[in-house]
């Protein structure tokens, strides 16, 4: 506590709640590694192969610890990391290195993980990105025992604190014990990076992108996280720490709130009701799917069966996996993605030249279209999945009405050819696709005719939108989910799809959040779909919600010129969310 | 001659005309380079130092020859690639490469000329490009001196050929000498890749992107080359050489109709003006433009003043490029376009962190807006030179409303301190934006209330629509103009512009392409900026179409679901072109 002032540091706001607790400076060890010449190749592979072992060692102890204290889902990362150790694309490319270049050890290690990493690093999809950080703790691992300096991760916290980074990486995120990591703060990150997302899951305040606080702040150092507004309070004053204890309180009050809704459905003010689904990205996300009342699945992320091995799945595995979700969701529709894979994200075994501009390039439905037997070994195993519960099939990255046309024509082959072999397809599943280039959105009107249901996906649409890349932190300011050209892009798909009988959703990040919702909802959206944490807070804002009201305002906010003008309207006149 | 069957190889359309000749293949020597380490690193540093002497010897040389064959103009490559040579930058990095990881030269000099010319080669801008071409040639040149082996470029032509080549660089394609190449085809490159671009503004027939052709022709065979379709006619029959041998008089023909139109206004068939106008990327190419009749300056690309030196142009020199422009063109518009750089296009002395994804990052005005002391160095040239000629200032890459309102009000300031310091400011110079990013053509109607004018660059606006880098040749198939979502968007703005009383224009490659005329001249489209080759042909397509006629389609055309079915329809209805 401090007599004089404290200080505030002001960043993103990552994630809801506050926590208050001692600083925990999360510091990167830095590791100088020098090329150096060598003709003694062997040495440095034996080097190398003893390093391995010592890493192996550690990671089974942790295994062994995590299972024990915070149990076996938490211990997944360390044995996906056990498994990098035992990866020989990895290990071959280094010694491989050693012996070509003779070079050290050190340098061989670092170079080809750079090279891994560099592939998957900023990749617009979790799962990619948590092989990244994988590959970056394991060979950080590897060169700390090769260099004799200790390494220490974030899941090695013994007492309650603020974690204070530079950055999170997925893995030091899932490492967090949440005993003791109360929430984070780091200097670089925006809203929707991947520590973000994560820190919501785990349902842990946290702000992001406060550029200064690991250069401002010491281990020790009493802080105030309110993730509410995005603010670090160093070295608070006891007013300050009162007011937050405060509003500590009123939080766990709105949590027990919340909770009520659980079983509830989401019907406004005036008992008009929409859907809340969330988003999951592997079937182990369903119990959080349903403790946290979703009303569906309204994106599985399907990347998922494909990362972290050495060759496809096959038709029995996915067919198995979506079999098994359909079946937990029971009658709740459950929208299932084709693979999005390729451009920034890469797979191991399907190698693909590099791109200038991955985000404009060569994924999803148009690897798939081009790899014909990957996407239907898919399709086959969703449609013989079926059967099995409320299935919606997505295609992604759709632009022109061609490659729809030609997506479906391969699902009727498909399901034809399952027919002829007698193998049981359901009647009612629907196939449509993910709006999130504009010119798909521009075109709702004539896709609207021959899709059974659209899901815009937000996070690219406005990034194609807005000519801005939303990983890149020069131009993320231009990554405006209330900007009006956004806006009327998303009205155009609805009212195209209600004039053909369609429904449309949403499965971007803009669909759980409290300043969208109202404009949605006066839209007519029909779907939105979310992480999990977010349904119970956006049934209740919905709830308070008139969907007469909000719908009065459409024209008004379509004929705004700026995204602060739409937001600072919604704050003044919609927002009936008290929370 | 066959007396068999010829062999038709398919490409993409790059440049009208036919040529025919015996094949003459520019094969890239096949430098293998080893690294190999060294401990005499004198020893290289010395080998290094003589190749740049031998090569500075040819180049010379070069220069000499050409200066006297060809004209001092297309000399100044040449004379580039002397100051590469020179460039402290790129040698001091070489001789540190050598010193520091004790490896040969060839070795260094190609990891390093990689790296310079990764910077640049997939560069959006031709003016980059050829600044990466230089360094590729130059190091080359090099690297053949190192290894003993000799380099050939395509300015050593001596008989009538067609140029076969995998690719051409930008300095490729200007040292081909006019007497003796008569066409080249490659197997790589779109319609809108660099050398296609050059080959349009020297009027030579080019087919690229055929895949196949370095692999299937042999230097010295006879080939049809047929730019007009994309066709390539190896050895081909009696016949086939007959046919277009009267093609190629047809064109002749049409040349010296064209050539009537040189000083003629751009009017319809029922006496509707629009106006054709050249883009270009430095005073030296206005020759060109006045010799093709343009009606003014649609786009003036600034880049060239940036590029190829130490540190920023000064206000003075920026003023006096500017000023040359504007005189020359006298009561005509010009159009200058501010700074377009980053992202993609590096300057050396502007360090960038690199970006994933480029074409959606820190460039143009974004980049501006945050370095003020350029933007209004820059700002302040154009206001001064504005009191010489009809000057229009564009913005390029505007997305928001907020961009537009703060580069505007930067513009007011520094004319206010002009005019304080007694500095004559034009009263009439205009103000307007390009339309290249989606969210800019949905936000027209509030755009045109501000802006005094719009130019459409369909380049980057077709990009972002259809999420597809055209330079990407996987994903350039959906790089799309006619597609009905960027029609679509490309009305909206025409319409939006009109009814606030504003002009509208189109600098990208659409502005000049014979299917797009007729259907922009149906949307209003007021001025149309392409390659001063196009100029002619398109004035001859509009005067036989009718306003009115192209009109009446409009409806039809946006109302049409595929690029396909557009092209169908215009070459079916509105296709008055008859060359």
């Amino acid at each position: 506590m401090s007599d004089g002032m404290s200080q505030k540091i002001i960043g993103v706001k990552a994630s809801a709640g506050i926590a208050i607790g001692k600083a925990f400076l999360l510091a990167a060890p830095d590791f100088h590694i020098k090329m150096v010449a060598t003709s003694d190749t062997a040495r440095e592979i034996k080097r190398f192969e003893e390093a391995l072992e010592k890493a192996k060692h550690d990671l089974e102890g942790i295994v062994e610890r995590v299972e024990r204290e915070m149990g076996a889902d938490h211990a997944d990362i360390f044995k996906a990391h056990l498994l990098v150790l035992e990866d020989p694309e990895l290990l071959d490319t280094v010694k491989g290195k050693i012996e070509q270049e003779k070079v050290n050890a050190e340098s061989a290690v670092s170079d080809v993980a750079q090279v891994f990493i560099g592939l998957f690093e900023q990749m617009d999809d979790e799962y990619m990105r948590e092989r990244a950080a994988d590959i970056r703790d394991v060979t950080k691992r590897i060169v700390s025992h090769l260099l004799g300096i200790a390494f220490s991760g974030p899941g090695e916290l013994t007492e309650e604190v603020i974690v204070v980074a530079e950055d999170l990486t997925p893995s030091d995120t899932a490492q967090l014990d949440r005993r003791f990591a109360k929430g984070f703060v780091t200097d670089i990150g925006g809203r929707t990076s991947h520590s973000a997302i994560m820190a919501r899951s785990l349902e842990i305040p946290a702000v992001v992108g406060t550029r200064v606080i690991t250069s401002t702040v010491e281990s020790g150092v009493m802080m105030i996280l309110d993730g509410d507004e995005g603010i670090a309070i160093i070295d608070p004053t006891a007013e300050e720490l009162a007011a937050y204890k405060c509003k500590q309180a009123e939080h766990a009050g709105q949590r027990t709130e919340l909770a009520k809704l659980v079983h509830e459905k989401t019907v406004t003010a005036d008992n008009h009701h929409v859907e809340l689904a969330a988003n999951i990205g592997s079937p182990n996300d369903l119990a959080g799917v349903l403790a946290n009342g979703a009303e569906g699945v309204g994106l599985f992320r399907t990347e998922f069966l494909y990362m972290g091995r050495e060759n496809f799945p096959t038709e029995e595995e996915q067919f198995l996996a979506y079999k098994q979700v359909l079946e937990q969701m029971g009658e709740k529709p459950v929208v299932i993605r084709t693979l999005d894979i390729g451009g920034d994200k890469q797979l191991s075994y399907l190698p693909m030249p590099e791109e200038m501009n991955p985000f404009l390039g060569f994924r999803a439905i148009r690897l798939c279209l081009d790899n014909q037997e990957l996407f239907r070994t898919q399709l086959r195993a969703l449609l013989r999945a079926s059967v099995y519960g409320n299935l919606k099939i997505m295609f992604p990255m759709i632009a022109t009405l061609e490659e729809f046309r030609q997506a479906k024509q391969i699902l009727e082959e498909e399901k034809k050819g399952l027919q002829e072999k007698g193998v049981a397809v359901s009647d009612r599943y629907e196939a449509g696709i993910m709006i999130e280039i504009p010119a798909a959105a521009m075109m709702a009107d004539q896709f609207a005719r021959e899709v059974d249901f659209f899901s815009i996906g937000t996070n690219d649409l406005i990034q194609y939108t807005m000519a801005a890349d939303r990983m890149n932190e020069r131009v993320s300011y231009l990554y405006q989910p209330y900007h009006p050209a956004v806006l009327r892009l998303i009205y155009n798909v609805i009212k195209a799809a209600h004039a053909n009988g369609k429904w449309v959703g949403m499965c971007g990040e803009m669909a759980g959040d409290s300043i969208a919702i109202p404009i949605l909802l006066g839209f007519g959206l029909d779907e939105f779909s979310m992480s999990a944490g977010s349904i119970l807070p956006a049934r209740q804002q919905v709830s308070r919600l008139s969907l007469e009201e909000v719908t009065k305002h459409t024209e008004a906010i379509l004929s705004m010129s700026t995204s602060e003008q739409v937001e600072a309207f919604v704050k003044s006149v919609l927002d009936k969310k008290d929370i």
